[in-house]
């Protein structure tokens, strides 16, 4: 369990002219709707160039009629499901669309530098006091595509622009582009439905339930093209160098997706054997040992660490599957009371046994401290807790929406500090190294940012607020 | 897994003087909305008798605003969610509600015998053409208090006319009542929050979210009476034998829920040792075989079975939350929709494995044959099914709405034939003998009526329409 | 013009066989919008004696969809238009129904005294704090019929504690009846549809929509009963005498519409001329003498004053036709706001004339003083204003939401203070010895309590409130 | 009574620092509600440029609640009432905005020509597909404004390519501009409200209902600027010829408006008069005869003409408030339907009587021989039919929704035909000299083409359907 947030999903569909390119989308967002429950939204285009859109706020099950998806006519399709960060607003809906010229534009990712935009978009009268990054990168396209630039040509000079995260896809006159920024922070895979045409998707997952089968990642400042004919065109607009944020596969992914070659899931067992093998444990034996994950993100790494010491595994925690993941609720305040109602133990479940707790990340410290209340609670002889991921320090400004540094429990307290905080026997984190080894890939293909300040693409003014903890150097 | 459809949780609460009622009565329902996510509704009670009400379709998150909850006055209420039968009807939300009279009445169970209830209603020239079980129970209850009977005699002189499964919570004029049927087929459990007041749910975890101390069940053939000054009371209506329905433990209720004394999921896992005793690997070696759940009832039965024999165990299989469990659709047609985005394996999980899938129960066989397919396209080397109860013989007439017997898969097909239509290597039930075993108690404490045709509790004209299945000795 | 607010209009039908009732029922309350803006309702009844239902908040337009009324099922249907006294609440929509005995009720009317309803549905645990006496009648009559009475009787069993005005319709079983309270104080009227079948309406302006014969009032003190065969029959509960309400001919009634054999439009032009009998103009002479009515209803009182003398008639006061009569909205608050955009002086029309305001009535003198003021402004040398009706010195108790006694002008100012509080030059009221000549029968065959305060029904409690004022005298 | 469909009312206000202008708005849209009720809309500036906007299907009261004025911040206000032609489209409502650059655009009026402005769109890539005339005007506008040309700059700049009738009001950045077409087809008054700010209105309802003092009309080729620090400039865009559609007079504007100097209400009287001189009553004498207007627009024609002869006048013809002007139905299908429940005559009222009945224009024929047997069924023993303007023979192109020239009536039949059809025993026309006459103006100060098909601005490709009908000369 985490209390990261991360905002969106996007996908895209190219059919041939047969296609009816809106429930394979409404499909597509099903399956990524771990990424966003705020909002989602499709717009769909017609032959003649015309645009069709849906969109509003809440879970894909409850924001489309099957009359609504049915209605989005044309073979071509974007779509998008939206978790906004602090404040949602329900004028910020995505795909934005300007109906009049017949274009579409979604994003996943966050732009921490928005000065250049601003400045161009107001150069044009366009007033940027209500627009959010997503929508001035929308509009700086548009205004391309009004002064008569086709689709690909209005994103390339509308690119220097774009300062952050973020991985597209952008519909006009016939053509679907997808493009990543220069670190590729936020994944999009191209994947193809034999006899029905090419797509787009944040996360395999949102190909697999297509019936797509995956053929590769759109790279890092990229941009792929690809028209009503079944043409792709591939561009380079500017040279890239691979950094996928390393939390997409701690946590945000979904584990049946696959990035840089390995499930998620495989992943995540992974750190659960490295944890194994950094952090044995230190109170009980085999028969008084059991391992419990925190539902849901941490199944995998309990499992793997259980089985790597032969111990025990029991899903003691219950979560109530309909209050959703606690990050789906938009203020802070119903976050809180949402949590209240979160969790539960199996009654009897602990009673006597030396508990390893695992968890995946470690933000605000929400959630653990009364965990290990309720275990004590329920009788357990000692709480271990374990972390899949090293101490979370820094802030992120590529669209996950974790807290100022002051509210990052790890940037402010030591170890030891956390550990009594949550009031159990042990705590231990996964090492960075650790970390790393478990993707089978260098540390170099990473955004490793929260974890030790290296931003691979630039915070503008937000990095004069960014300090470095003093308990840095502990944690490995 | 399971295609099994329960109906409805019930609760109730009555506070001391100051107490707001609602909130509790909230929570609980939430606690509980896996029992029933059609529609939801709270009547509560004013110092003068008056009740309000707020009922709507759907979820619980999604039918009460903060606002509504608040305006729900009164220091007592009783709640209930509702999965309704073969097509949904809107009209009948419950609790069942006659403003007039100031009274509510809520039911968990079905009764296959509503005659002389029918027959009775007439004589007081009230319609049941468009009335349900639930609702003939309510009004039968609210003419005796027409006719000026308090609310307990009102019921214990409607109640020979209830012939079925009944767990109901009723309230009026200051009083609220719990009752159930002679075989407290559905469960029914009182409690108390200190300091608050006493409360009663279908299951002990809406009691928990509540804060409140499990106390006892409701007895078979008793009534509790509740009044708003704290006093409590009991009234043997009819004497009672307990015949729980075991598919409470199998399926129905939240792990972290009690019955006869023993938490839900280590019935569960309970099973899964058992299933290992029964039906050991036939394929594969302790290198080879992966044990996978199908999620989430059977999770703790495959952490069972692998524990048991010191097998891998992993979660390979991938639920997409946000479409909910299959049985929360009402029409059989969007149940199969869901079934298509509903499950996904990690790619790569099984490849070369020798795959032990653990399920619950079979029912008409909708989800195994897919996920049986998926797992050899997935590459595993072979697939074992093990089915943590026996076969389903026999069609349910106290709330759960399994099909006719015509459409049980097991009433129909040998295990052979069952094993070649899933499509698996191996297909093994747990016998009843064991099932029984894992609950620790003996086997006339149950409703065994699904696997052995033995009814409890009369089932009137429904009885010639059932045969015994020709295949029925070979499961044991 | 007039601040009087009158509550409700019923109807109903009775087909033959074939004959689909509710496009018929929708077409009654359309022609009767007039008497009540603020709700409707049609209740169906299908051949099993089911009802079917449709009500809500709004103008006839607003409510129904052509789906709604297509939906209303049955040859047999009873409808209402209603406006609510202080403080309008939705959950008193009519008809009241009770669905689960196929019952509706339908009240024009008011019932000054209602003990004895409360003690009786008190009796019966029937909550009566929240029901108006509409509810009561109904479910005083729903008792009756729950205890095995037919509809007839059970109305003639509760009749007798019916105590004031009331013009009802009702409906069960097959069986529709209309009865009027023991001196008809609100109309009600019969007719039959060549061919199709027999109706009922408040006025006769909504049987002449539905393209009915006037047959003949339904008579005080009596109850009309039509079976679904097309049997008529009629029974006199008690003796009545004739007092209809006068103000259904100064103000409520359509113009197109007969009451006692004469057209409301004859009688207010009759008004008229009378006016011209007892206050010929004082000022000017038939050249600047200009006769303007307050629009809509004292329209044919202007005509006939102008006629009588041979002087100008002009429609120079414009009301906006969107906001609705004034005395529709609600609240006190909205009444007089709504006001503000109501009239206006066509530029120039009134300019050097003199001028001769008509109004049927004055109750607080909301509109007066603004049109004189108005008048004034546009350049009128003088302004009389002449009122079709005696002063208002009593309050109504039969379904006029008339102020209190302390809010009636005419009850606490003498007429020229009252002329005063205008600001006009000369006022005169019609006598009452003019009103009823101008209606062609005797003076006891109406209520004339607003001006004499006579209440031919008692009015229970309220008359100790009631004062003569000292003013009374002088109007004669 | 007419048929004619007129669309659109225009407003603007722009008041001082501290004023809200929603408010103000409203009331105008009220006063003119008459001009459209298919749907209103409101824009408002806040002082940073921003747009509030809040539009709706429906009437002003219906549209807006309390909450909605005040939520539309700012001193400068736009706002429109909509009637649309054939096949109503919620897509359409206006005022257009285009909110990323702080804009908004109202029109009244009608384009028979958009070549023009479709090819400019289309170079700028902006898709004209769905939008209507009035939106092309706005985004023509805005296209200007995202070059940074200034508010009126733009529209002066787009104005060449805006070819047929429009009366418009604009917004952005604190300017509001106010301009006609050059022919000046559809009125645009000039008003100032002391203390607080400048306002604008489609007709002088529109002003007097905020307090405003006319001062003006904008002027036919003139574009009126108005700033938020109270300036005021014109500008002459084009030289411009005074044409008012004569049809303003004749049926669309409230009797209380004031156009060319006189008042609507004296212009229809005169055209009562003129009536009386040229067709004196042919059957009946003093005593028999009845005149009677069809309600609402022909009152003064018939008080008038009564008034002239010195015959009586009675207005025995009731119209159903509720179901609001024929016209006001989208669809053909319901206006049929609509005109069954639209008009009864006052029982008695014309028994005996020879009838002259007063129309103010005759579009398809829809009413009258309804009317005419109507009349008959009640006993009239004549019934002559006057219309107080001169045959329409021409379809409209300036914002009037009249049929196709082989729908009207008179283009298509002589007179003695339609009256004929009307089933009357006289039918007389007013002459088109005598109609010029009753303005007290010249005929070259109107749009006269409805009857001598000269239209004063080119109404394009439209020509060719135009044919001379052979009744022509007849009429005069």
């Amino acid at each position: 369990l985490s209390e990261l947030q991360e905002k969106c999903a996007v996908a895209a569909i190219v059919g041939n002219e047969d296609v009816h390119a809106a429930p394979y989308m409404h499909d597509a967002l099903y399956a990524m709707q771990h990424r966003g429950a705020e909002a989602t939204g499709i717009v769909s285009m017609q032959p003649d160039g015309g645009t069709m859109a849906h969109r509003g706020e809440g879970l894909v099950r409850d924001v489309y009629t099957e009359a609504d998806v049915q209605r989005l006519a044309g073979s071509m399709a974007i779509g998008h499901n939206r978790y906004s960060t602090a404040g949602s607003k329900k004028g910020h809906s995505q795909p934005m669309i300007d109906e009049v010229i017949g274009f579409g534009f979604a994003h996943n990712g966050n732009l921490p530098v928005t000065q250049f935009l601003e400045t161009h978009l107001a150069k044009h009268n366009i007033r940027t006091q209500n627009l959010n990054d997503s929508e001035m990168m929308g509009h700086a396209t548009a205004l391309n595509i009004r002064n008569g630039q086709p689709l690909p040509d209005a994103i390339e000079l509308a690119y220097p622009l774009f300062r952050g995260a973020f991985s597209c896809v952008a519909i006009h006159d016939g053509v679907v582009t997808a493009f990543r920024d220069r670190a590729g922070i936020r994944p999009l895979a191209l994947g193809v439905i034999e006899g029905v045409g090419r797509v787009v998707a944040s996360e395999t997952c949102g190909l697999d339930i297509m019936g797509a089968t995956y053929e590769r990642e759109v790279n890092p400042g990229e941009m792929v093209i690809i028209d009503s004919n079944g043409g792709i065109e591939s561009r380079q607009i500017v040279e890239g160098t691979s950094k996928l944020d390393i939390f997409e596969m701690i946590y945000f992914a979904r584990p049946d997706s696959i990035l840089y070659g390995m499930s998620v899931n495989q992943f995540r067992r992974n750190c659960g054997q490295a944890l194994a093998e950094q952090h044995p444990p230190t109170v009980g034996d085999a028969d008084s040992i059991l391992v419990v994950p925190v539902p849901d993100t941490s199944i995998p790494a309990a499992v793997g660490y259980a089985r790597a010491r032969g111990l025990e595994y029991e899903n003691a925690i219950i979560k109530n599957r309909y209050i959703g993941r606690t990050f789906m609720e938009p203020t802070d305040d119903s976050r809180k009371t949402g949590l209240r109602r979160k969790h539960s133990f199996v009654p009897g479940s602990v009673r006597g046994r030396d508990l390893i707790l695992i968890d995946d990340s470690i933000v605000r410290l929400n959630t653990l401290p009364r965990l290990a209340a309720l275990a004590e609670m329920e009788g357990a002889r000692s709480v271990t807790v374990l972390i899949g991921s090293p101490p979370i320090r820094f802030p992120d400004f590529y669209g996950i929406d974790t807290p100022r540094q002051s509210e990052l429990v790890a940037a402010n307290l030591t170890i030891p500090e956390i550990r009594g905080k949550i009031g159990c026997d042990y705590l231990g984190y996964l090492s960075l190294a650790n970390l790393v080894a478990a993707t089978g890939r260098s540390a170099d293909m990473f955004n490793l940012s929260p974890f030790n300040g290296v931003y691979p693409v630039g915070i503008g003014h937000n990095k004069q607020d960014i300090v470095t903890p003093v308990s840095m150097e502990e944690a490995e």
